[in-house]
């Protein structure tokens, strides 16, 4: 097993990742101060996990809350049905949740976390790649709202994170790559010889190698601890994290939310964004044919849907009206493993990538 | 105009009292740091205030959501109305929140900047005793659930508080006293020569002089801010500020909330407390006697409904059960100025305490 620690002062938590760690009592029990748990997970996790997680709580009061699976119960209602399991088995102040599932679990639970009898523990025992890399660290929590996504959470940090890589055994292999590409963007981000290892090891993490998934989380957790120790609410470099997502987002919206996965928009996002360096002229074409390959090489999306166009583009990205604001803020790259944020690059060359096709970092 | 300063480090912020402060733009532009605000209130005092506070914000986006006035709309629906508000008005993390009105618009519209995109400012203006004396100091935002009040929320410190005394001029004296039952509750509990203060002054400050009110709202406030300044998220001490609460809430819950306002329960909880103190000879007759002459003058019930029982008090103050657990806290008086926490007192003491009908500190 690892162990990192995610330094935040007097937030500071640990993550544990390693193989085999649900039903490791000794784990939980340190971050439990009351005599109350209360485990929140989804329909398709809890038939998998849950037993060996209340296992682990057979010395507390242990309720369990299960939300149905999917982005679309990402809602207050989902929040409100935690607060009525909550109240109805009468947790008091100092009693633990514990999200077990992917990052909407996660994301909802942490939500309820921060906002019952205004601030209790929790702990996030995250159960894909993408929650274990990316939203089981940092303390981002929250739903969507009908009118916008993630509109709606605090900033509320775990008493730890319990990444178990046994879990991912389960997890279908699109999911697997799809998380694969927050992985890859840590590379790409601030770690130039993470990146190196990704293009020899890939095939390693995606086949569950354990090994290989253990170096991957840790790595990949440690850049983001780093980051997220800079700036815990995102004033400034934490946005450096958003490598790929503005494009992304914008498939997302197109396609509309769950045809293409986060992390196959993100992926093709990242190939956009690099592709853009490039023709500023910012990264050499050497290291941005290399991030097109590895995505490929890791079976995701490099390119975006070619129904896209680049109207589309602009105007899910606001780019008429941001760029004369000044405000289209993208995360762009120097170098493999050197990423900056920055409104300041040609619009042409937004319209050429828009534009480029198959072309992207040719 | 007098301002205080409540000392929370970088979540430190003024309270300015005084009249006719509505009006006055520069005390709202330096804690407004984007171009949006959105104004909340309720149906009662937006007639009253609104176009005041407008056009202090005319230079920027301003938006306004009005809610039904009453506790029974303290929900996360009414949260859900500013956040609906919110996103059709397009407002970014950079928008100001402005709570006008008394504490349920306060209490909503703290959470709702608490949640709204993991966090965004907001101001208070509050236009009731109780809110400007209590609730709008020291940032518990929250809202009731069907299974329990107050129990969701969040620990959030507003930008400035803005105290109007003039706005008291509309306030029912009903509620104008029950604001005044927390006023009293400083003196009692941490300073005596505010106590002795208002037994010369209590006809002055329901008579809604300006000066007298002026030094009423400083007084409190001081004192409230010193407290919160403690234990920001009452982990301890902060609880000194629940004097005659505990026998409040179960006087609350015993006739049905609202038929009891919040401050006349919680002056005859406090009576109750004191009359407790002087059993268990913590607390001289004398200093006993003067919390409940005070209490009456003040035109507040100085003793609880006559048709409540020693057993509901029981029940409802959960007493066999906690006091096994010896978790039954309360806050008692050593002499008036001087309360403490405690959970070590004789249980036959508070039964005599609860039987004693008008003879509560007699």
């Amino acid at each position: 097993m690892q162990t990192l620690e995610v330094d935040l002062g007097d937030r500071s938590y640990p993550i544990h990742i390693g193989p085999g760690l649900l039903g490791k009592l000794d784990l939980l029990t340190p971050h439990i101060h009351g005599n109350q748990v209360m485990i929140v997970s989804n329909e398709t996790v809890a038939p998998l996990y849950l037993e060996q997680v209340k296992a682990g709580c057979a010395s507390y009061q242990c309720d369990v809350v299960i939300l149905p699976d999917g982005e679309v119960f990402k809602t207050l209602e989902s929040v409100n049905l935690i607060f009525d399991g909550l109240l109805k088995a009468r947790h008091n102040r100092t009693t633990t949740l514990i999200a077990l599932g992917g990052g909407v679990v996660g994301d909802i639970t942490g939500f309820a976390a921060a906002s019952y009898q205004r601030g209790v523990n929790f702990i996030q025992i995250p159960t894909t790649l993408l929650s274990q890399v990316d939203s089981s660290v940092g303390g981002k929590t929250g739903v969507n709202h009908a009118l916008g996504k993630n509109m709606i959470g605090a900033f509320h940090q775990p008493q730890c994170v319990i990444a178990d890589t046994e879990t991912l055994n389960t997890l279908p292999i699109r999911e697997l790559r799809a998380g694969f590409a927050e992985v890859i963007k840590y590379g790409l981000i601030c770690d130039a010889p993470f990146f190196d290892w990704l293009e020899q090891n890939c095939e390693s993490v995606l086949a569950c190698d354990t090994a290989a998934l253990v170096y991957t989380l840790q790595r990949s957790c440690q850049n983001k601890a780093l980051v997220v120790a800079q700036d815990e609410r995102e004033s400034g470099i934490r946005a450096i994290l958003n490598l790929g997502h503005t494009f992304g987002h914008a498939i997302e919206t197109a396609q509309g939310y769950g045809n293409w996965l986060h992390g196959e928009a993100v992926a093709a996002g990242m190939v956009m964004a690099v592709d853009l360096s490039a023709r500023l002229g910012w990264i050499s074409a050497g290291d941005s044919q290399r991030s097109r390959a590895l995505i490929e090489a890791s079976g995701l999306p490099a390119l975006p849907p070619e129904d896209m166009t680049a109207e589309q583009f602009m105007e899910l990205m606001a780019v008429d009206k941001k760029v004369l604001d000044g405000a289209l803020r993208l995360v762009l790259m120097k170098a493999i493993g050197d990423a900056v944020i920055t409104s300041e690059f040609d619009v042409q060359a937004l319209a050429d990538t828009f534009a480029a096709g198959d072309g992207l970092c040719a």
